[in-house]
């Protein structure tokens, strides 16, 4: 118990700046009220989630939509507030210049112009001192025959080997998955073989990331996750949960027995650690933010802590015996186990609110925010 | 073939207001040129589409992107540009009322300024003369728990029941149904079966609309029309087709085989008549609107003009004798058959260009609002 | 936590017979040891899933592959075993003549056979005190053109009168659909609303059964629940779980999660007790048969437990205050909690061992049937 | 027109034995007229499909279904048929032993005996001269925690690797991948990733074979080939059709344009020649048995031909503006052509019957083999 509690105390959870701005559907985007109106205050939020639950310390940003003219003050900053800047996610895809794709694009100085964002990108990285950078393409086309499916995969093979060839040497990039959105005929990375195929080309400091919301119907998540392991190809999860597309749920919301799979997957194979990076991607369009990311949180703790209580010895005693049921039985144990007392006492011993969520509620912090943001723009997908 | 080019000449397929402005995704709207700045703009665009096929005379309204202060003014608008108004869209999800519900909300004054819009709808129905109140719900749940899935179907039976009480004699509703978008857990109006329940409750004057592209995947489409036909349910279509989930691409495009056996089961059923509504529903994120509708409406010509070929008495004889390659071989003659030269003569004995495409890009058309319609806002779905 | 056990106490789960039969798929049926080898010995073997769970009284039969001369003597033997006959499962799928259909195929000959089988379905559950009937039509077609998808509604309408005609004042039958297979392009009753639109022109005699296995990916099942209850047309369920079609694997297995919701709405809705028959239907390819049994009737038991733990005062106050995190809060609380300490106890209390599986294991019972079960054909699906 | 002719004579599509036999679902095997009881009976059939079309000179064995004493007396017999032995397809999901494994089972003497069969299949492509090998693993899990993810893929590596080692210089295997079925929770190579990865690893005699109807719904295929021709990986088809899983309908049944678009990446990616080997994995489960494998030659022609006419210069145009409806027209075009005059000009100038499923009919063959093949046992996946 006290190798899950110190796993437990070890385990470090990124929220994302975006996840505390606004957002919605192409249908429609509800503001919320205390919404932050630029980066320094999606810090202060940020930094909310890491006081009451202390296993979030560091805050992923988004360019251009925290795009600041010092990005040092800003990392600064989020020191101050008792964060630090995470991963750099590039955004290649709001200029109208991306309608028919960025990297991909048929067009060589749209290619260039989004290198340039993204070369752009580490820039920010060693100003802020970040050592992932997330690339996610929208590229792709909604029709058959809109582009050549081959050409835009070598454009995409020369684009990664440019940005490959930039990074420092304790820097990396992920590369992200995605089945469909927007792009509604064909993605150019549209599953985790063929971010696995160009990163195993690049070298070691390119890496897959799995986004649990990006995979066809049917497709077994943990699988990858063992699989990736295995190759040394694992570089992080973007979490969030969907029960049809990638509709940004809270992780865990939709499909806890899932994360808990995953989460075993990742302690089985040695991923329980600082080289694979556990980012919350996802967004809070109808429920408040801060509380969502702390929820979020949590759930990614109670799964854990699950996965951390199966006896491995009794589940490989049963594995070689052939005894399915028996397997199947020590897996759901831990499943089934009420782990939220033990996430408790763990908080307690480090010093927090044994329940993170009242005590959100009970700090008066979003009463503040809501009193004090008002006027200006408020910050989304947008900028 | 008289009878084929008789059925083929008086079909009759309406656009929708909204595709001739912009849409995109959520992450991103592409801005075209040329777009129109209000429902008088749209309504010209529209007319285009009927000018250069001969057989979309209708354009429906979506309100309330379409309000505006004289209806009549709006039809007779329409009658002047060669068209008429049609079915009249309920939008009960922009308002920031709306985030947890419209007409199912819990919280009965959302409910009531809900379905006081759609009383209003029917106003306009009146003003203009639409026949046909086509009802969509965004109204669902992303998160288990969050309402009551029993309270809200009572509610929705509420609302159906007083917009259905207004309804003139000559008017009737169509109820949409989706599986998912926005609402991300629940739908409350997901599959036809709740749709065809809520209608048959009612009476005649409400009906079920097929969305192509709102199922689940593997849903098979035709085998709804076919039942949804048998039962006197069918009250139109949404045209659109899909790869994924609502993708919205122009109807045919991403499975033309699908459409085809569609178009079967409605000439089979009887259907290809005023009373059932044949209406595009999709939106041209990337692809330009005018030429985006007239290739639409030519796809369900051309998969209508398969149907109408298929040999239906060669057909019932395999089908009855049980030769499952025969009965199959005869609906793919018919599918397999190139139309298009059919459809060319056709246009030209209604006086119009053997091929719409070719014809509206020589018009000078989009030339034309390109370059006359700058300043303003173009609309959007955001207006 | 009286009344939680009260009802806990009083649910009734009905096992299959040909779950203790071989099964397996069209790849290869691995045969097990101790399988019976007619209906009494399956009869031995789900009483002793009653025997150690003290919630599994019935057992429902399958019409040929549980076919004897003297159904009475079955009954009595039943009742000597401990348990009592449950549904009669009809089988029109497995004769040469059903290649093409049953009572939906194109020849009425066929049709005329298949509606005696279930007439004598009738039959027999008159001789075994049976009140429900079960209804699964393989039916469908495996190409477009095929058959003509609105003359089969017309044939299966025609014979589920006929069968409703024949049932007793105190008998119904439940209708259930299915996606596909082993149909492959369309299938006759494909889901709940074709089911439902059937049973509701029939009377209340006919209800829809959900098998958990049977729909398309992403169908939201606890809302169908939801739906059927509150139009009094819900039967009954199949219960089984799967992770990609009807892959009949042990109820609760593939998502412990939705069983909860799905339980949820049965209580919210009334479903709780005799009027909703909750049936087993899933076949244990390659784990053992009595013990897959026990776990998945346990299975349901906890997810019940959960589900009646619910707060149902708070949840509603989260809900009617638009607290989407809260309400969410609430059935989580439920869903997190271990309930096998209370389910142990309940059993305690019911003069039973508290862990099943464990006393199940220890009786010697598949020791003794392995040694006693040698020679004769074991029963699968084929007989 | 002359190239387009010229590649189609060219074109090479192997048909499988089993076809042949008798199959169908878990629910029931449909046993048909005429058909087969050995393997010399198999050739004969598949050499009718060859008669009629003039494409198909290939046929693959599967083993054991295929099993004889002497395989280069089938050689010869195929030979004078007029056929030739193709593929081999190693079957190792049929023994007792494999119900939790074959090559990745946890227990080592059935791993040893599964790769014993690999290398037996190895020494039959010697005695038949076949160049292929397939390799189809059924192995997988049905349920979480019954077997180690990881470790299973250490088997499936050691297992791959002997089987390469064992390759003559002018032999390949390729390794199929498939979703789910049978195995229900994992499958050790569920998608084209895990088949890239693992042939990566061992070298150009190993690579990728895309059978059609194994992805998850949603998957873009056309985007796979296009992959995996430009990684080299592509190292064959198995073709056929599904509206839902591993349906096994006849190839372009279910979505002919999609098989269109597999067929002009094929083109377009240089994949049309030997080194991709174009064979048909189907199973006629109710439509007679040659028939069905004519019209799936023919339907792979046709699809083949509306490839070749895409007017690749006009797309490539088109492409490089960014025009997306003329892109997509591009290839519309050449879709929407009726081929099936040009295919029977074709067959003509080949000596044969310009309508191969006409001519066979006439041919009175299955007159002939119905009346021959009387008593015996019907070959199917039994056996």
């Amino acid at each position: 118990m006290d190798a899950v509690k110190s796993a437990l105390r070890g385990q470090r959870i990124e929220t994302p700046s975006w996840a505390y701005g606004n957002s919605g559907t192409r249908f429609k985007v509800f503001a919320q009220q205390g919404v932050p109106r630029d980066p320094f205050e999606k810090l202060a939020d940020a930094a909310q989630v890491h006081a009451f639950t202390g296993v979030a310390p560091t805050v992923a940003l988004h360019i251009p939509w925290d795009k600041v003219g010092d990005y040092a003050a800003l990392a600064a900053h989020a020191r101050e507030a008792g964060v630090e800047i995470g991963a750099i996610n590039s955004n290649v895809f709001q200029d109208d210049d991306y309608k028919l794709g960025s990297v991909t694009h048929p067009d060589p100085a749209v290619r260039r112009k989004a290198l340039d964002h993204l070369l752009d990108c580490v820039d920010i990285m060693d100003a802020t001192g970040s050592k992932i950078l997330k690339l996610w393409f929208s590229d792709g086309t909604n029709y058959p025959g809109q582009d050549d499916i081959r050409a835009r995969q070598d454009r995409l093979a020369e684009a990664l080997a440019a940005v490959y060839d930039r990074l420092g040497d304790d820097q990396r990039f992920l590369l992200e998955y995605k089945l469909f959105e927007p792009a509604f005929y064909t993605t150019d990375v549209p599953d985790w073989g063929t971010a696995y195929a160009h990163c195993l080309k690049l070298g070691d400091k390119a890496q897959v990331v799995v986004d649990t919301g990006h995979h066809a119907p049917g497709t077994n998540i943990e699988f990858i996750v063992a699989f990736l392991l295995r190759e040394g190809k694992l570089g992080g999860f973007d979490f969030n949960s969907r029960f049809y597309a990638d509709d940004d749920l809270m992780v865990g919301a939709a499909d806890p027995f899932q994360l808990f799979r995953i989460m075993y997957e990742v302690i089985a194979g040695g991923g329980l650690g600082p080289h694979v990076a556990f980012m919350l991607d996802q967004c809070h369009n109808i429920e408040p933010k801060v509380p969502g990311q702390i929820r979020s949180v949590m759930n990614v703790q109670e799964a854990t802590a699950k996965a951390l209580l199966v006896d491995r010895d009794a589940l490989a005693a049963a594995q070689s015996a052939g005894d399915v049921l028996g397997a199947n039985a020590v897996l759901m144990d831990a499943y089934n186990t009420d782990v939220r007392p033990l996430l408790a006492e763990l908080r307690e011993e480090m010093g927090l609110a044994p329940d993170p969520m009242a005590a959100y509620a009970r700090s008066g912090y979003f009463e503040k925010i809501s009193a004090a943001r008002v006027g200006g723009a408020q910050a989304g997908w947008g900028a």
